[in-house]
């Protein structure tokens, strides 16, 4: 048969980036800064596999089945408890287990606006969540961030000029309070107040992204944006860093129901696999996961210092950066006339990858940066890492004062 | 602190209606036919365990990140075997897995259509997938179905209308061929070739949802619509009557990776878990899956042919149907005067629970059927359950006969 006419697709796909990291796989001997994974030497693999066997044993016919047994409860229930170590009092009707956090701000993008409306996110932000947003045909502005996160003197300046403008206000914005993605930054406490007054205030909500919360070195946690503005935040966070980002499992919250049934609503994977949520309860169930995640951020922190470490001795101040406290990133600024991007290429060919900072940009604005992820790799890998960086830079840097001088 | 003012959610959401089977937990001896939910026999529960202690054993740190080990390729390749059963033969990049057939559906959807446009369904069709089509802002209109599936030749005449008419046709079509949800009733090979033909004549997709393929009492199967023309078909089927819905595993195919990859753009879960996804690749390898579905089917035959048996007994010449070969499914109907929903309330009051005829029907149109699952519940359950239904019809007719007399 014949076809008579091209077939056209949904306007809704932009035309997005491809990360050059996405080509990591094929360096043999390749050092991954790139992408945020965990240790797998954080994966608790025996608890995970008498877990599973636990769940299928007990009640196998019931975890195999649509609405699953007790684990789903069991699991909210866990979710409740835990949200008070931000300070968070919820009922578990407002909790939705969501297959990782990725889902959780789909799903609430899609609950608070349609195609046209604005958001707004931090600079630089997560480009995953950029993506969503994209793909929601949102229109995207950004407010930068310094080393206490989300800069609210300078949102409060913009939610006025738009306003006085007759410009539309956002109806949402993304912030990542703990161990921001890439900078590594926290937001402080009075910006999180501030944050959630203007939320009231111009009536938008803060979507606020809390995937890196448990990765604290100091153990010490502040109270989340949502504990002061309850009515006007989503809040999201994930198992991805605690557990294992391959069981897909995050949630949101939130204090009107409503918005939990339409996130509910648009979940068309149904209740998150309620096979790893049965196997999940008994993890939690049996895991001591305070002492789970002490473990963890020790071995992040000796990474975060070998790292540290191993760029002090190879670029001494040639970079800046702030020292993050917890999670998984450290953010290298370079001198502002350098572009990362001319060098990652180089950089993978001599076996180490990092995501250049265009990628954290809408605009692509600020290039001479890059994220390296200090979770994945062992002391002697990330030491030798930022060597082939420096080995990258350095030439490039000739290379530029070269043409400079021509 | 003070809200100012209300906060408007996305437009997007339908006033969809609650089905009334949402209420089934509060009886106590419940008979459920009201969903779709496989026999706990149908689980092979010590294989699964079996599966996933393997998984986690062989290669655990692999299986719980973020890109899985070798468990995604081995669950494609399986599924590129399997399709050839239906006379599919497709490369495994023209393969998603995804979170169950649902979630197949939903972004098939996203990805062909935007707000708006048209889809066309059939008439009765699964309220799952209307769900879906509202919540993406589309038009939805129906076609009926015979003893023989979709009627093809009344879809040419509206399509011809259409055209005549300068109105928009459908983006595409939603198709259930085998054992289709609700009626039971399979495709025609001589409807499938000219549905294939129209969606190449007149440019629309045909959405093959095949959920129920492989739940054939005979063991035999038809070349699916794909076969006909895979450029204009978007196949799915599903894990969850085969294996377990609660591990949430379904997968879209089509011939054009442009669709692949955009469906995979918008799933914002990721990988679906890809932790999961090692354990079926050890469930796969290790069942003798054509024999796991041949006791499977055994036994829904044994339990589909009790319902008719019990239906016989109770209604007589009352209702009709037609003997499914195969699915999930009864389709019982009654005189066309009678509204199922008027003794939906009744029925479950007694102790058994049924879908109205109204939910599968964009406008509810046709009120006088029931459709009964009888894989769930055993021999002595279907009697009962059939017995209270029909305890239920008299009443409820007796009094309309009574309300007519007057």
């Amino acid at each position: 048969m014949e076809l008579v006419k091209d077939y056209p697709l949904s306007k809704r796909f932009p035309e997005l980036p491809l990360l050059s990291a996405a080509n990591t796989k094929k360096h043999s001997d390749l050092i991954p800064f790139a992408f945020g994974h965990p240790a797998q030497e954080s994966f608790d693999v025996p608890l995970l596999s008498q877990s599973a066997v636990s769940a299928l044993q007990l009640d196998g016919p019931r975890a195999l089945q649509y609405s699953g047994g007790s684990g789903p409860d069991f699991v909210l229930n866990w979710i409740q408890q835990r949200s008070k170590h931000v300070s968070i009092s919820v009922e578990t009707q407002n909790i939705l287990v969501t297959a990782g956090s990725m889902q959780a701000i789909d799903l609430a993008t899609r609950t608070l606006t349609d195609p046209g409306d604005h958001v707004w996110v931090e600079a630089p932000t997560f480009f995953g969540a950029i993506r969503q947003f994209s793909l929601a045909e949102l229109k995207i502005s950004s407010i930068p961030v310094d080393h206490n996160g989300l800069l609210t003197d300078e949102l409060e300046n913009k939610l006025k000029e738009a306003v006085k403008n007759n410009v539309p206000i956002p109806k949402f914005i993304y912030v990542m309070p703990n161990y921001h993605n890439p900078t590594g930054v926290c937001l402080s406490i009075d910006r999180r107040k501030k944050l959630a007054e203007l939320a009231y205030e111009y009536n938008f909500y803060v979507l606020e992204d809390d995937a890196y919360v448990e990765l604290s070195f100091s153990g010490k946690k502040l109270p989340s944006i949502y504990t002061f503005g309850p009515k006007r935040v989503i809040y999201l966070s994930t198992f991805s860093k605690t557990i294992a980002p391959g069981i897909r499992m995050g949630w949101a919250l939130a204090d009107d129901e409503q918005i939990i049934l339409r996130m509910k609503m648009l979940k068309s994977d149904g209740s998150t696999s309620v096979f790893v949520q049965e196997i999940i309860s008994h993890f939690l169930s049996d895991v001591k996961f305070d002492y789970h995640m002490k473990r963890i951020n020790e071995l992040y922190c000796t990474r975060k210092d070998a790292m540290i470490s191993a760029v002090k001795e190879c670029f001494g101040k040639e970079v800046t950066y702030t020292e993050p406290e917890g999670g998984f990133f450290l953010w290298l600024s370079f001198p502002e006339k350098v572009n990362t991007s001319e060098f990652a290429g180089d950089a993978l060919a001599r076996g180490v990858s990092f995501i250049e900072s265009k990628y954290f940009y809408i605009d692509g604005a600020e290039t001479n940066h890059i994220r390296l992820s200090f979770t994945f790799t062992n002391e002697e890998e990330i030491k030798k890492g930022v060597q082939r960086i420096a080995e990258s830079y350095y030439r490039y840097k000739k290379s530029i004062e070269v043409l400079n001088e021509v």
